[in-house]
C-alpha cells in the first residue's frame, strides 16, 4: 500500500511512528511505502546554519533518536555548543540546540553550501536515520526556502516575525494577526511531491497544526489542486481533543485565522479535498461536514500502540473509502 | 613597553603565555601591551565553518581555555557534534573538533558570512577571551584568505594538500617538496600589523616553527620589509632543543626547504633583520651568524614560571639591544 501523508514537527512524527508500528504489525500491510511531505516553513537560519525543525522531528522520531519528553531534539543531549554561542554573546539567545543536533545543522548547511537542493539533503539525512529501509520517503515540501512570519503587534504598531520567535520565544502568547509565508509565491513543490499525492493509495493528515503545518503545505502551489484531483481518499486526523490541542498552540494559531478550535472547524479548512475524518472520542456527538465520513475514536497518543491504533483507524477509515 | 610577536601555535602561545606572566612579575614593565601577529596559514574550510588554528590556540592558551595535556583545543572537551558528522558519513575524519570549539568556529563563519574580516571576528573573539583586559591584541596576520598547501609524493606523482591534512592525517610523515600559500600573492597584511612591527619597543619571535609558521607571515607582503625597517631590535627564540624540534615537526618543516635542523640554521632563516637569538644551553657553543646576539638559556617551557624565565630572557636581549 502506497501512503502518502502531510506532516508538521511532534504530532505529525508521532503519528507517522505510530503508523510504521502499524504496519509492522499488520501481515496484510507488509511491503507497505510511506511518503512524508514535510513542512519547511518553520525553517530557520540560526547562527548561520540552517535548521529544519520539522523534518528534523520526524527524522529523529522514526529513527529512534528524538528526546521522548520533549518531543523534539535529540536524546541524551549536551549543550556544549549552545554554551559557547552564548559566551561569545551570539544571538538569538531563547533557541536552545543541543550538541548532537548541531551536527545534523552543520552537515545540512555544508551540503546545501555545496549545491545540493534541500530534498537531497533530507534524503542523506534519512538514510543517517534508516528511513529508507523502513519504506519511508521524507520529501521536504519544497526545495524553495520558505519562512512562515507572524505579524505581531506588542502595543507598537504591527510587526513581522518569525514563526519561530513568535512560537519559542513568545511561546504563541502574543495574539497573531496573521500569517506571512515569506517566499512562498515563488515556492515549487520538491520533486516527488505532486507525484505522491497523485499515485497514493490513501493520503494521510496527521494530527499536525492545520495553520502553521497542515495550512503552510497547503500552500505550496500545485499541492492543494493535487489533494482535490487524487483519486486517492484523504483521510484526515483532528489535532483537537475536547476542543483543545494536545499540544503546541493550534488554537492561538486558529485563533489568528478566525477558525473556532473544534474538530468540525477544522474541517472546513480541508472540506474541499478531505474524505474522511478521524475525531476524538469527546467530538462524536459533533455535526461535521457533509460528504466527510467522520469516525471517532480516543486520540490521544500516548504511547506508540495508542498512536499505532490511531493511524491504523485512519488508515482503515482510507481503505474503507476506497473500497479496499 | 610596547611589545610586537608574530605566532603560530602551540609554542607560541605558550611563550606568549610565559611573557605575559613575565610582565605580571616584573613591576617595571607594569602597563606593557602585547600585540601578536597570528599565523593565520593553518586555517581550514571544515565541516563549511572556517577554522583558525593558530589563532584559536593563542586564544585559548592566553585565555586560560586550552586543553593543556594537548596544547590545542578546548578543556574539558566532549565531542557530540564530531560524532553526529560521522554518523552522517561527513567528510574528513581525520580532524577531530570538540563540541565547545564548534562554538568558535560556527560563530566565526556566522560573522564572516555577515561580512565582518578576520580582524574584526578575532577581536570579537578576543574580548570572550579577556585579551584586551591584558593589554594583548591578537590580530591575524591578513584578513585575505590564505592557505598552506604541502607539495608531496606518495608514490602516484606530487599533488598538493592542505597543510593540515599533511600535519594531521600524515603526521608530516611523508616527505613535504614543498610549501605553497595559497591566496598569498593577493594578500595584504591585516590592519595594524605592520604598524605593530614598526612602532613597537621589541618585536619577539616566539618558537613556533619557523617554516609553516614564523615563515607564513614573512611572507605576506610588507612584513618581512617592516621587520627590516623597524627601528625595534628583533628578537628571536630557537624552536630547536638539541638540534630537534620541543613540539611538532619543524625538523621534516626545515628539511622540505633545504634547511639543516639546528638553530644556527634557523637564524639565518631571520638574518636580515634578525637582532637578537635566544638559544638552548645546548646550543651554548655553537656559532650563530655574526651580527646577532646569541644567548644561551633553558629553552623547554615545562610550565608556565619556565616559559615566563625565556619570553623574559628574549625580552631583557631586546632591551639590552636598544639600551633600555
Amino acid at each position: 500500500m502506497r501512503v502518502t501523508a502531510l506532516s508538521g514537527g511532534v504530532g505529525g512524527a508521532r503519528f507517522l511512528r505510530g503508523l510504521l508500528a502499524h504496519i509492522d504489525r499488520t501481515p496484510e500491510l507488509a511491503g507497505s511505502t510511506v511518503t512524508v511531505i514535510g513542512n519547511t516553513g518553520d525553517d530557520i537560519t540560526l547562527f548561520g546554519l540552517r535548521v529544519c525543525p520539522d523534518i528534523d522531528t520526524v527524522l529523529y522520531t522514526l529513527g529512534g533518536g528524538v528526546h521522548e519528553a520533549q518531543g523534539w531534539g535529540r536524546s541524551d543531549e549536551t549543550y556544549a555548543v549552545h554554551g559557547e554561542l552564548g559566551a561569545l554573546g551570539v544571538p538569538p539567545d531563547w533557541f536552545s540546540l543541543g550538541d548532537k543536533d548541531f551536527g545534523t545543522h552543520i552537515a545540512r548547511s555544508l551540503w546545501l553550501g555545496q549545491g545540493l537542493s534541500l530534498s537531497q539533503v533530507t534524503a542523506r539525512l534519512a538514510q543517517r536515520w534508516g528511513l529508507p529501509d523502513r519504506g519511508v520517503t521524507l520529501l521536504p515540501m519544497t526545495d524553495t526556502p520558505v519562512e512562515t512570519h507572524v505579524v505581531v503587534d506588542e502595543g507598537e504598531g504591527p510587526r513581522a516575525v518569525h514563526f519561530q520567535e513568535w512560537w519559542v520565544r513568545m511561546r504563541a502568547a502574543v495574539p497573531a494577526e496573521r500569517f506571512v509565508v515569506a517566499g512562498m509565491d515563488r515556492a515549487t513543490p520538491a520533486p516527488g511531491v505532486l507525484d505522491a499525492i497523485r499515485t497514493a493509495d490513501v493520503v494521510l493528515l496527521p494530527p499536525s497544526n492545520p495553520v502553521v503545518s497542515i495550512g503552510i503545505i497547503l500552500g505550496v502551489p500545485g499541492v492543494r489542486d493535487a489533494l482535490r484531483g487524487t483519486r486517492a481518499p484523504v483521510v484526515g486526523v483532528s489535532p483537537l481533543v475536547s476542543g483543545r490541542p494536545v499540544r503546541g498552540h493550534a488554537d492561538a494559531c486558529l485563533s489568528a485565522i478566525g477558525i473556532p478550535a473544534t474538530s468540525a472547524a477544522v474541517a472546513t479548512l480541508y472540506a474541499d479535498f478531505l474524505d474522511g475524518w478521524l475525531v476524538d472520542d469527546s467530538d462524536a456527538d459533533v455535526a461535521m461536514p457533509d460528504g466527510v465520513r467522520t469516525l471517532a475514536r480516543p486520540l490521544l497518543m500516548t504511547d506508540i500502540p495508542a498512536a499505532a491504533d490511531i493511524a491504523g483507524a485512519a488508515l482503515d477509515l482510507g481503505r474503507d473509502l476506497r473500497g479496499r
